[in-house]
């Protein structure tokens, strides 16, 4: 099994992407293949290519989501809602509606940021966004890092033990549904 | 007075591109100053470049926007939300939080769509984030053009009569707004 | 299999309601029991008898929710979001948070109104909703019966072909999905 | 001037309500009249009523939003949304649509609850809510009181001192902004 990690935020420290670096270790433990797919490449979206040749990164961005089993979003909060970044490569990848690499792919969401709401407007708009896309979407209590810039150390690696244990519950609930789907 | 139009599609004959085109020539019928900015050159948001030196397209984007005594949006809506271009380019122009160009910046909002729900649902996302940066927003009955393939001539000239005058009374309750607010 | 339909309007003659009884027969045809249920004296909420003793339409409500294998809404668009009436009925059925009757339920949404956008904004805030009591949502093209006085008979029978067509495909797709749920 | 203050708690000892009287004292050291409103007797909204006769808690609200300057809300989260007490009070007193007590009545929302998020997604909900009746949004960075349990005495008085200060200069703002308008 795989999941597809893909984080909103093109910061080279960005708390959101050290959050998918801590998962990926959370989700080799359980013996789950884990990638994070950058999209930092990918260009600003324009429908009139849609049904043409794509971009480069667009076409390895619908690759990497098609030949996972999942996809794991961690987003940060810009202006109450996702990234535009993140919302342009979705675009991307949502083509053509209702029968893209998106639909009925199973996703979960992690968000992060300094304040003490962690990214929770942000989750709300990125759900709207995938049941917009027909993504099942893992149903938990939400995954938001507040304070984000506290729960690293210098290396970036995650520290704050209380995040880590209520991170692994989360992506170790994620896989058990992801593996239920998968044998149903 | 002066308003900048941003219309969140790149594709060479959107519909809200040509929304904006017809709004406009209504828009100098009131003695009002009416551009529209290309949004199509903004590179990815990466928050590292905040307080350092901006790409050129965003430096112009926020001069437009600083210029502009107020901002009309036109948005397609991708996955029930705005597309991640508008909202790439509305997150360069937001920082820093609470005092960017945008915060006191009063907007309104137009959306076309195919489908007969003409941008609903992208409306009430792009509403949620200009609450977000601070920005009135014009109050009035939603302007959604529905069918937007059907209004259009084959020169790209907002042909439908009964939208016309829905534009033209929009047009002229916002530029109201605008200058009872100027004058305030 | 038993699924329940509740409607957000409490209008004698609600668009609404009419649907879920349009949708009765249809539901009954692939051999499933529906029942409708009543939320018209449900009280207002007050936290304070939560772990108390609820008042008996409340004890009905919650019954009804759990002898069920999903709940099949009805929404109409009041201010951009659903009914109070509707949400008031969910804010009784969703404790204790996380591990209430509507926790785990497979849930389905339709909705009506007389306006072209048929409830497009209700439906969203009801997702939202819907993913805040942990309840999957049952992902398909939305169903939203736009200029819904046009669609029913003197009797209140909905009579619209195309309408009625859509509505057979959404509830087949609904009960596929519920089946398949319940033989994982 | 005046403002009116509705809680869409009906607990007892709710700490919304508690905001509510706290802002009381605040609001009336600017020589501004403040009244809570309560909404514990408006029945559920049938929109068979509209045009008729309303029932006496429902002709009540009407008068007091009617005679006040503007609306200060204290909403709870429940189900990430606002509690259906609060959305039913507003559903009674937002007709007929465009033109009723709450259309152009200036507005400003304040949450709290025992989470860190302090209603972050219920504030959300209400401001989509509130754009649909057209009533114009206090702008300011969000009042969110979270852990409210930490924040009152035994007797329900506010006694937390840096949720104080930014009550009071929330308050200031808001009460600054009914001027400027009342005075355009």
């Amino acid at each position: 099994m795989k999941i597809l990690g893909i984080s909103g935020s093109l910061r080279a420290e960005s708390f959101n992407t050290r959050l998918l670096k801590a998962a990926s270790e959370l989700i080799r433990e359980e013996g789950v293949v884990f990638e994070i797919h950058e999209i930092a490449r990918i260009p600003l979206y324009n429908s009139d290519l849609d049904g043409g040749t794509k971009p480069e990164p667009v076409v390895d961005l619908i690759d990497a989501i098609t030949g996972a089993d999942g996809v794991l979003f961690a987003t940060p909060e810009y202006n109450y809602s996702i990234s535009g970044v993140l919302k342009n490569a979705i675009d991307w990848a949502s083509r053509p509606a209702f029968n893209s690499c998106l639909t009925r792919k199973p996703c979960a969401v992690l968000s992060a940021s300094m304040s003490t709401l962690g990214g929770a407007r942000a989750q709300v708009h990125l759900r709207d966004i995938l049941l917009g896309t027909l993504s099942p979407i893992y149903l938990a209590p939400d995954f938001l890092l507040a304070s984000a810039h506290t729960a690293f150390d210098a290396n970036g690696a995650l520290v704050d033990q209380k995040t880590m244990d209520f991170l692994k519950q989360y992506l170790h609930g994620y896989i058990s549904w992801l593996k239920s789907r998968k044998n149903a």
